[in-house]
């Protein structure tokens, strides 16, 4: 039906006869001629129908804004005054021969070009409209550039493409599972899985050496931050490789991904232990493109009376830092109130600053509220330390440990957008050492990434020492967002079973919930592991997109709901009697029927 | 931690230093030397310790079946007395200098090698071992190694990866769906995609013109064949191409993936249509490599008295078909007996036979007990247009047309199979020309394919004659198994609501299910279509498997159970309540908890 797309189109093309085949992007009448702009996955090209065409000149006359047409007609040069350089095909237009309209349109509900007047919803509800716009094309085609380099890569390195289940028994990643009650099985329910997880482990012990899977999971999580109900990751897990060749390979993934796609060369990675991306960033996943570190002022905060520093100094699970803002003298005392409130929503209970107006006049020269509080020497060797010029404000936190990494790690990202001190392009980096467990907060541990994580020592040692314990983890980060993350996985029941035993999981519940785990580590499970990557926040940082809805063929709302298809739906009473369920509600408002 | 794999030695590598990882599939002692055949993906090679080695010496003695091990040696060649033909790596072993025990096994709960004497719950409980057998690591590994080459085939033509949702609304392929309660709409469910149809379509409405995923869908169905609750499909859609363009694009990737991944030519594929399919095969897929036929010989019973025959013969709705077996004279009584009751699974109430003795002696040279209900000149008649031979047997179908085709059609494949008449190799073929409805069985009809399958006609048309309105679907048949199912959809509005009257879908209902899909349809939808292949059943026929569970990581029973990781499982009542539901059965056996 087509010897062209109408985007690839050019000067090459000149004296051909093409048939295309597009949507009307734009109809215009011009000293009786009329001009269609055609467009399809490729891009947009210029026809233009004379009245001697005679009947396919009343076609084009007739035709509205995403009408579908085949066109037939021969490519000719623009003249220069007609040249548009705007638009990529603009040196050349199609002389319109013939004219099918293929399908007729109503009035579209939104503007295709001016979408950003359009709410989200709107363009959810009429998602196949929205994924017309060439913004949304491109982003869903560069996903499918993405996966398929990616696929190609692993297919290269000898990874094979292994399907997990979908329905599947609840996994322990921590957060809520989607539920899929059995028919076959009365009162039993699949979970729709987490991660792959055990199911890629069980592959290693199987012998399969090499995995990986672009594979869909799912969390009925509260969708507050940007997240989605069912999202992708590239899952990956391989025997006999230690964490050394598993960062090395998966990097060189990355960059060969980003050289080929986006044509950006991303360099070796620098690594950071969790312990450093913590003290100099706050944050286990440091945006690398702000320069402006945390300081911490313990030592110098333990020789001041100024309780609010002194208190959090004096103890070892406190913390005081600095975090100078070059050149941020400026920021007004409104702007300030608002870093205060900022710093709030992480616990912070207030934000003191200081202001270095003309350091060569000394103390003199400061501007602050909480100077009063401090000795000279003990501000001059603040400044010495903290290198601070004239024009700087230095930020203080001074809490718990938790609350000061949190909330000057967040200023610390605010400001730098705020003042212009987010450099452009792309900071990746890995995070290793990680601790083993964190605090539960009932005075337990918990897994900072998951029960299957090897620590780095013996089981002897984890026991005797499981809060300082590291563990064998590592994660990717890029302009700090968390691309993926991985580990070296317990690969023997003894070890397996000591870390249940710190996180309090009983024998029988061990048993219970991961007894075919521990079974297959006593049937020669070799050592192993792997990384996950999150495929639609990837796509977003390379697409440079605001959320990963945008990445996203057809996302749900923040509530989980489908605008477009208006899932969820209801059921019939006779489909939840297949399923062995009732709903709970119906039970305070109906009277069960007799023989229930 | 390794330089080769064991299974890739051979005698280039002699001399060579190597470090294989692996798993010991055989140890033996003798003459006061330890022999280890070590297994890894790539296949098994034998390594030799002498007692000179000392502590790995004495590792290697204390080594059992399934351990994990990591083993550094030289590779030599075997002196010609022991070389082993039987193995790929047969020619060479290793000598063994140093040796790690990675991980101990205890003793496997069945053979490796020996699996056929295991059942299959065993197999699936165990399911890590049972995939450490070669046969299932070749069948994974073509498996990984057909959706590579089907991936990069597409990529190449320009269809685009695009993910579409697993929590979606119900869809309309008339299987029962899997529900997923929602927890932020109670009362609410999704669904688990049976296909993604509509949305495959909504994308080429959006303009990506060609779009694949390799999509996982699911059905909740009785498992009585050969099914799965979840499966896999290649699911395929193009815009602004018609069927020819469609069929010769997937046939041809077909034949390439072929041609790659088993060294095997399909050739061209003929086509046929569902008439003559059913005509000359009584089946829909019919399975080539069979060359008896289905002959009909209405109407010669229409000259007989034979009630039996007659009665079927006269109906426009029956049918009188012979089944001619070559060289099936010896067939024995309790055989036909056998297939007697072999079609009555088909409706068939009884299998009327005739055996060709000899040809030449007229009516005394047949056996059978119908003959006496026969006219002779029908009987030669009969043998003429069958060309009956010495040594041939006849057998009759006469009853519905539907299970005279079904009975019938099913003996041939029977026979075929029992007698040796099926013979070996490829035999793909194209069924068109599909009717667009067939009856439900209450007076109404059942869309053949699904609703949204475009009709060889317009909308008057189709309204007029809609139980002999042919549709543009194509089914591509592999050796009697559908292997893909595909149609032109319907793009315009107007034509898919009168599908939707024959089917007695009211407007309200259309709107309720379909509703997104109309609106879609009238905002320029482009003449668009697709096909969808079995993922599972194409790896199966490659593979030569007998069961979809063979080339399945982790499947499940006949009950929809998982063995292994033995979902679905419980949960707790906290997570009934969040998803607003309760189980169905707890109402009989406990008392509501007050409050409740």
């Amino acid at each position: 039906m087509r010897s062209h797309y109408c985007g690839a189109l050019g000067t090459a093309d000149i004296d051909e006869t093409v048939t295309l085949c597009g949507w009307v992007d734009r109809r215009r009448d011009h000293g009786g001629v009329i001009f269609l702009d055609l467009r399809d996955r490729a891009g947009i090209v210029q026809v233009v129908f004379d009245p001697d065409t005679e009947e396919h000149f009343q076609r084009a006359d007739r035709v509205r804004s995403e009408y579908v047409l085949q066109v037939r007609g021969r490519v000719r040069a623009r003249s220069e005054s007609t040249v548009n350089a705007a638009m990529a095909t603009g040196a050349i237009e199609v002389l319109g021969k013939e004219l099918e309209i293929l399908n007729v349109a109503a009035t579209p509900p939104f503007q295709l070009d001016e979408y950003t007047n359009v709410g989200e919803d709107v363009r959810l509800q009429y998602r196949y409209m929205d994924l017309r716009r060439p913004e949304m094309q491109n982003r869903l085609i560069l996903r499918a550039r993405i996966t398929s380099a990616v696929r190609n890569f692993l297919d290269r390195e000898g990874f094979l493409d292994i399907e997990t289940p979908i329905l599947t028994r609840a996994t322990p990643e921590g957060a809520r599972d989607y539920l899929v009650p059995s028919r076959t099985h009365p009162g039993h329910f699949f979970a729709l899985p987490q991660s792959p997880q055990l199911f890629k482990q069980l592959l290693m012990v199987s012998g399969f050496d090499r995995y990986y899977q672009i594979a869909k999971c799912f969390r009925d999580e509260d969708l507050r931050a940007d997240r989605q109900p069912e999202f992708t990751q590239i899952d990956i897990e391989t025997s006999f490789l230690d964490e050394q060749e598993i960062m090395a390979l998966t990097e060189r993934m990355i960059r060969e991904l980003f050289t080929e796609v986006l044509q950006v060369e991303l360099g070796e990675f620098p690594r950071m232990t969790w312990a450093e991306a913590m003290e100099r960033y706050g944050s286990d996943k440091p945006d690398l493109r702000v320069a402006m570190e945390l300081v911490s002022i313990d030592d110098l905060m333990q020789q001041v009376d100024f309780k609010v520093f002194r208190g959090p100094a004096d103890d070892p699970d406190g913390r005081v830092a600095a975090l100078k803002v070059p050149g941020g003298a400026g920021i007004s005392r409104k702007e300030i109130d608002d870093y205060t409130r900022f710093v709030s929503i992480y616990g912070a209970r207030g934000l003191a600053w200081i202001k270095v107006n003309d350091l060569a006049a000394g103390v003199e020269g400061l501007q602050s509220p909480i100077l009063k509080f401090m000795p000279e020497d003990v501000v001059q060797q603040m400044m010495q330390r903290l290198q601070a010029a004239d024009g700087d404000i230095i930020f203080f936190g001074a809490d718990r440990r938790a609350v000061v990494n949190e909330s000057l790690g967040a200023l610390r990202l605010k400001v730098a957008q705020d003042q212009g001190l987010l450099r452009a392009g792309w900071a990746p980096l890995w995070v290793v050492d990680f601790p083993m467990f964190e605090d539960n907060g009932n005075g337990g541990l918990t897994p900072l990434h998951h029960p299957f994580t090897a620590p780095a020592c013996n089981p002897e040692e984890l026991a005797a020492n499981p809060a300082t314990a590291l563990s064998r983890a590592y994660d990717m980060v890029l302009n700090g967002t968390e691309l993926g993350g991985g580990s070296i996985r317990i690969h023997q029941r003894e070890m397996q079973e000591a870390v249940f035993r710190i996180l309090d999981i009983g024998e029988t519940e061990a048993e219970q919930k991961f007894g075919f785990l521990l079974q297959a580590l006593q049937y020669g499970a070799p050592p192993h592991g792997g990384l996950a990557f999150g495929l639609d926040r990837l796509v977003m940082l390379m697409t440079g997109s605001q959320s990963i809805r945008d990445v996203m063929a057809f996302p749900k709302t923040q509530t989980a709901h489908c605008v477009l298809t208006d899932a969820p739906g209801e059921v019939s009473e006779q489909q939840l009697r297949d399923l062995n369920i009732r709903l709970r509600q119906l039970r305070e408002t109906t009277v069960p029927a007799a023989g229930e």
